[in-house]
């Protein structure tokens, strides 16, 4: 069902795009086949995108700035509650559009083929804020007495491999929710960070927090 | 340098692929290319695999065997030894070769455009073996009443990712030896499952580990 206007019509080639990319790659995924799913002429599609490459760039900016917007912090947050509270955010996004996240991860070792430096260099700097936020974190909990002593630097990248790899099997309609798996994530870890023996028991995840598993067991 | 029997020529004609499709992807690279690299002429490629897709299947073959030669149970273990020493056999065996573990992931979701179905099966079947591992060790732990409660099937589902996922960035050279990477995945891992303050505190990978990670911050 094409769209009226021009901008849904573009967001609905991008889904679709999303979609044959995940599912064949992008290499294995021509303009044609674009076309042919979203029922456009190929010159249409190409006035939307002027190549296959802006459309990936297009997914991999969105998927970036998705993953982006799960790193909010409040200062009056403890460490555990904002790595609880990026758990939440990051797999709630993931969940709600699987295909691009498998896109971006799938497409990952090969962009330096298909974008231009400036691209590589935006994308790049939005997963280092990623990575620094959570060792920052990890971090921040440790100075404050609040977290045992670990590497952060092998923990934080550990960490976003457990949470963004989530993609290969976090579904929208899954068993538990993205808000369920994020809480299961956060507890595990943070029950294995957290010094003080009654808060690691009774709210691992912050006094925000309402969730069974946090009680469950202690 | 081409070696001088056929067995080690085979070798090093996989560990080429291995290379150049982690590289540019399996899609992306031609036997034309492999050729080159390795030297040969093209009919001696196709002399020891009849089909591209022959190689990438001896990659996924090997890579997947590797994965499941991690799975080492002793019965005399308790749940947190077996869940450590699973994660540094891995980790072990992902740092000696990362390219493998980098084309065993970013092809998972074509595989079934190059694979016969028996091929597919196969390697699923070695993955479903894995998973229940890991799966199995946590709830034991939770049967024994060595780990809390949690979803094992969302944890071992985490923990197979933050594990096999450090192909990303674990390097033969790295900073940090696969075995001190180990501990620090399975000490904030089991640091947040084991129940007893004292084991937790003291001996989280269980009595065998002699690992620095494993007393500090105790």
């Amino acid at each position: 069902m094409p769209s009226e206007n021009g901008v849904s019509r573009r967001e609905e080639l991008l889904a679709v795009a999303t979609k044959l990319f995940a599912a064949r790659g992008y290499h294995g995924t021509r303009m044609d086949d674009v076309a042919d799913v979203v029922g456009l002429n190929k010159a249409t599609v190409y006035h939307y995108y002027a190549s296959k490459s802006l459309i990936l760039f297009d997914i991999y900016r969105r998927a970036a700035e998705g993953t982006l917007a799960a790193v909010h912090d409040d200062p009056s947050w403890t460490a555990r509650e904002a790595l609880y509270q990026y758990t939440v955010r990051l797999l709630t996004g993931i969940a709600q559009n699987p295909e691009r996240a498998a896109v971006y991860f799938q497409e990952q070792p090969y962009i330096t083929e298909w974008f231009t430096e400036e691209q590589v260099a935006e994308i790049r700097e939005k997963e280092t804020q990623v990575y620094e936020h959570v060792h920052g974190l990890i971090d921040r909990g440790i100075a404050s007495g609040e977290f045992y002593e670990c590497d952060s630097h092998v923990l934080a990248l550990g960490y976003i491999g457990m949470t963004l790899g989530s993609y290969r099997w976090l579904r929208p309609s899954g068993r538990r929710t993205a808000k369920e798996i994020a809480a299961e994530f956060s507890t595990a870890l943070l029950r294995g960070l957290i010094r003080d023996e009654s808060i690691r028991k009774q709210s691992p995840l912050g006094p925000g927090a309402d969730i069974d598993t946090a009680g469950r067991g202690a």
